[in-house]
């Protein structure tokens, strides 16, 4: 597309086009080609991310053509999201070696993983054992994005000396990744003891009137602790490229 | 009332009404009139709970009327809720110095306090400052009931260090009941330390998403901690009440 | 962890270490490890508490080999929440005799059950027969942990006077656990009639603007009788254990 | 309007309008014209119903307009809901001793109620004094309609005493007309004691988790006892109008 | 259990027991014992109700053993409702001719309906033909009740001409019961035309924002029409019940 | 039906029937058969609108006895909606050539679209892929119906430029179509670019807090654009039938 | 800023800036300075929509000024929106004769009405004489955009032969805009009498379970009628605008 | 209380205390007063932040107490936030030059901001003009904190021009708050041009179904662009202090 932008201007120098005819050909061009196409060229630049696949409600047939298609203009590794594990066997036949699958988080990698360039740590804890899913979403994200991720999974505040035994590294981090479920009161709980940006996950774990996430999400946005933001709903995927984002703030 | 059951008793002792009438009479009769009354009796006595008044929508004449009537057949103090400071004044004139009111919790009480009877103390927490006008509500109740109350306001979670600093108060507590608006995560943290009872009420202090107190309920149902009950938003007195009916489990 | 805090204290005595160095160390030290870990033992100390494993996402071998760890530490039984028929059958090879199995309730338990030491009976009135497998629920962890339990079901307030019937169990109880889907209105009537704390547990049994346990859930939070407190949705362990704390006040 | 179809069919019988283009006219004509007007007489025939002006968002000029217009075409009385005290001052000028005025149902009446000719009576039971409003719009609607009409007001089932003392009265009603905000359990345990038609009615008395009067609607919809239907939360009118309706199906 | 009242009065009578003696053990005894049990006969005479079995959540063995203590005191007909085609087999086997099972409206009978001795004809209209089910639930109930129905599916207001060319079956009818899905308009045109009772029926028929039947609840709780009330989501049995409870007036 | 009015109308004009009587029975008799049932026939003559057979809940059995009834008395084209790839194959056997099968849409058409004869273009823009379904339920639709459609599928805002890259379609098109999920924001930024009406299709496509769709439903009503109106949570067909009548707005 | 777009050309074709160098600063340049700004002159032109200004929370000074700087670019009226009477005051000292009002609507404009160029007339009708002030918002907006507009309004479906009256403006419209609280039903039923497309309006009017207009919104978005599309509760401007954009479909 | 542990450590040293005592009494000590104290103050030094003290619900003569208090312990500035324009008043009178207030963000500042030392600029962008409230308490709560802000208010997506006009600040960036009411897309929109962290706010503004920004708050959680988290509706001071907090990363 750039070609069209080129071409005009050469025509406006070589006398082939009015400057006037000029103007009106590129207002009238798609706006969006006359530039755009850069912006995802510069961002990714900027943050190293690797490409990403959202796996879910694609044929494992599309998924490897569409992996096949980002190999050949790029050496960055690729994340396929919400990957079953009966895909993954298929995608493994393809790729071989280059292809690693993580049954908790469903992510596939085709490739390497970004080196660790961040600021620092992301802690990711979670408030229990069933929250390790969104967890690993986010932390396997994380990594393939270039951060050192430690994880403390299950010190839910309902056992407070759990999470207050791992203060050092709530302390240590650069983000903290907050994931719970039920009451979601792990977030602010982590959020009055840092002092660095915390990521608040709810989590659809819960019965009854945690309405499948619900209540966990609104304990999040009303958190009386300065310092926490929010994701949707069991979005790990987000979370974990939020807190890539921010650990890489270095690198603008 | 109950001369109409001895009546009928009375009459069948003495042969004017058939064994089979008095039954018919007895089942006609309005049910509850045969012994229900007493059942109010008992319950005072057995909890030594004093009278109390639901000052809203009450004009300040019917509350005179209703404690004056109270006052003659009962030495026990009256406990008037959600009484405005405009009413105040006009009861003060009547009741003078037997008459004593509570600014934040909206109580008045007309005689004197059941003196502490209970297990223990009932420690009462809340989250922010704003929470305080529901936990003296539940406060002046309780120590109306007979109780010894501790308070600890301003102790929310988005600075722990401030509740683990009375956690000699939550391990010596008897009940303990947690007030909490926005995210109401004390709910869980202070069911996680206890080993007692506590008893959570979510306020509607908070804006935006916390929906007037919906939030804060939610999270509490969810607790994560067992060992937590709920009551309605903005419920101090019920609160108060049966935290006060935990506290005289001796009594029964 | 102890170690730490006894090396470093054995370290000032030896005077191997400054008073002010000591003094640091133990602040930079994880919180918790200086005395929490005792908190746990010291709750089941005063409560007699056995131990309660969440079986819900936890495979059949994840539960054995907790049991087994826990098994060694303690005498005391184990209870075993939302557990399938299907893991029972594996359990039972191992456990044997040692292992019962409540179908309703969805609990298993190895090990003997609490004796009864409570202040009173537990009664347990449910609205409907499809309110059973929450009131089990409740039942059975109220009788692990040492409680009698009266069971009232099927007495919801459609025919009042089968709840009548049971005026002698509603008056003789120490605490009662109300149980009902739909409108959940017997956790007012119930609360109207008893002296003792009433603990409400909206069940998810319904259609249509049930949802899924909602309208019991408002109703019971706003229960016009003093003396009702809440439970999550279907939460008959939460209650039972709840039930247990307030019975087993005199042992604190 | 009848005049057009006689009309048109005096034109057909005189030959001036063909059968055909008689068929076409009528057609063509608003549908409506044709034979709808009639209903409304109908109905109030059958049903003796009075006129019934909506008072809210209307002007005293124009609901003295409505009413002058009404009273020359019938010698019925008029019902004026939601009639505020201010303007029925301006009434009373106008409309002298034919204008009665019920403050707590803030209903006005032109000339006279219907004479009682219904079934039987109508008994009217309220939860709390805090019901009343919405009790007396639908008493004095039904007295209106010619309705002999029993009060049971705060009968609420924290104390089932006081409704069971009543049942003599819920016995012999032909309607009854449940009327409870909060958790709104009263029409349950009412549809449950009587054999005759309940109808139930919301309010938005209560506060919290009553949000509105949502949570009496829900567990009003959700009565476990049959026999029970259920009116808008706050409507008294309408639910004296069914009342009405149902004492008086001897009429049709 | 009269026994026991019909015992004690005999011994007063007798002498055997003093009166005084006599009033505390009347008291002491379960109070629904001394006359509720009557209710439930009395009700059943004046209605003709048949007997109902709830048939959801019981086993066929269930059924069949309450189902023959009922046929061993009584004669009438016995109504189970949401049974599913395969238990309905298993019934068959036991009951043979005496068996009747109703497809669409999930209700098999045992024995004879009641003969419609009702005021007047009960009216059924729907707004579509998925809400046959739940209309089919309410004729089958109405009918077994002694009723007469006249049923008038898909006559949904998306094409009023359908409903207005049944006007004679609205105007003739003695109750009507509405029921649509979706956006519930039905009712409300349905209450504009009739001048009968209406019952409206909420169906969670629908999509999207139709929200499993709410849509429609709300619709119909706010119909501007007089003379509509409302009956909770797919509440077919509900409202046949209710409406033949109005139909049967003129047997009170 | 008309026969009916008919003759009454030749009657009176042979004098059979007085004018009086004629009256009378014209009112009596149902009201919408006096010529409701040409307003059918009146608005496709209008629109050309095919007809259309809703398949959801239909047995093949039902649909195929509807398109030969409708075949007889017409030459349009027969639109199935929510037709199972299942019953497909079923009807293709009697249909042969004549059906086409649309498996994205759901939509089974036999015989004919209508030649397209709108004003212009009608674009339909999705957010991702995952709104296809929903779409092409539109496009099928509206190309049924006799209008040119244009597609532009994932274009959602997430990445601006793939939107803007399509401005000329959008500032070309006579009516758009927006289609998304999720947050829904296309709605509101085609809104802004676009000269024409559009209609905003919010579908279930999302998770967590979506809620089903109702994140988007909302987000599309608080349009801050002008010029966009709303359809329910994934109705395509209504969109496509809505963006026909726009684009016909010349044949009135 | 066109300027810069044609001066960079300039300097092409003038030799004093290579293509390439030229081709990055079109790229670097803020994107919509290169076309947008025509956009909004189209769009005017095109629909010969006059200005509109969205009067809430704008002082009148603010009012004033942005309006005299309109009126010197253009000759359009200009009209304002959510106009209180106080301001109304102030704006005629200033614009005198050239000022409108409409109470109702709550609208002012400053100049002239387009002159009626649509297709046909926008009917507009309501439920009830509350809905007024939104239908006024439409219809006056409708009409300052060149549209010819009929009122309905008190048409509501509970009296059927209101809205069947007006029959003949139902099949004349060129749209309908239907405007309705409570519950909503008016647009089903206009839109299945309709064959024009119907925009239908929320309104916030009713109490209880309307839910300030959720009931009618959700009515109307389930609509059982094609031909229906839905705007914000209360959005009388909106669906004027809309209703005008379709009335002028032979502009474009 | 750092003073009881030196204390204890001391003591050990002396020889005055046991090992084995001195544990006791430490753990024993409430835990909190053993390090946490000197969390607050590590925050502080590692962020600079200033204090702040919530406004709401403090009187004037509290926040003159609490401001003197701070000022005696540090130079830093303190903010006050929801501080009401009669409030500004009084304070102006006590620290005179000292304080600024800011009337918009309702927020004042006693002393001097931090110099700014972020990483970037942070980019605040609003909807509308209704937004700038909560903008600038974003934007007010930023500059204290020490950070350079840029805002560009007004431009909502349904003008997208007026975004992509300021694609230059988007790309320079540091970190940007997105604040909109109504349907919230301007979120996604800059989350998908943007390649830092975006903090969406969603406000109250709007009407209807904007439901008091619960369709801003459910629009931005849904966000199909990646780099996206939420804070509570309304919450300017939360996302100034989340964005500050980002923008010194590099002060770790």
């Amino acid at each position: 597309m750039n070609t069209d932008l080129y071409q005009i201007l050469e025509d406006v120098r070589d006398g082939k086009t009015s400057v006037a005819d000029a103007e009106i050909l590129i207002k009238k061009e798609p706006l969006a080609d006359l530039g755009f196409a850069t912006l995802d060229t510069q961002r990714k630049n900027r943050q190293g991310v690797g490409e990403v696949i959202y796996g879910a409600g694609k044929t494992t047939a599309q998924i490897k053509s569409i992996t096949e298609t980002l190999l050949k203009s790029s050496e960055d590794g690729i994340l396929i999201t919400k990957l079953s594990k009966e895909k993954e066997e298929e995608l493994r036949k393809d790729f071989k070696d280059d292809f690693r699958y993580f049954e908790d988080a469903k992510i596939g990698i085709v490739g390497k993983n970004r080196k660790p360039d961040g600021l620092g740590k992301i802690l990711i804890v979670t408030g229990g054992t069933s929250d390790i899913p969104v967890a690993e979403e986010a932390a396997v994200t994380a990594e393939f994005l270039g951060n050192e991720v430690e994880r403390a999974y299950d010190v839910g505040v309902a056992g407070i000396h759990r999470l207050l035994s791992k203060m050092d590294s709530v302390m240590n981090a650069s983000v903290i990744i907050a994931i719970a479920g039920m009451e979601g009161a792990l977030a602010s709980v982590v959020g009055g003891l840092a002092d660095c940006p915390v990521i608040a996950v709810p989590t659809s774990v819960g019965y009854g009137a945690s309405f499948e996430g619900l209540s966990a999400l609104l304990s999040m946005l009303n958190s009386c602790a300065s310092g926490v933001s929010v994701m949707n709903i069991d979005n790990g995927f987000g979370a974990g490229y939020y807190a890539s984002l921010i650990n890489h703030m270095n690198k603008k």
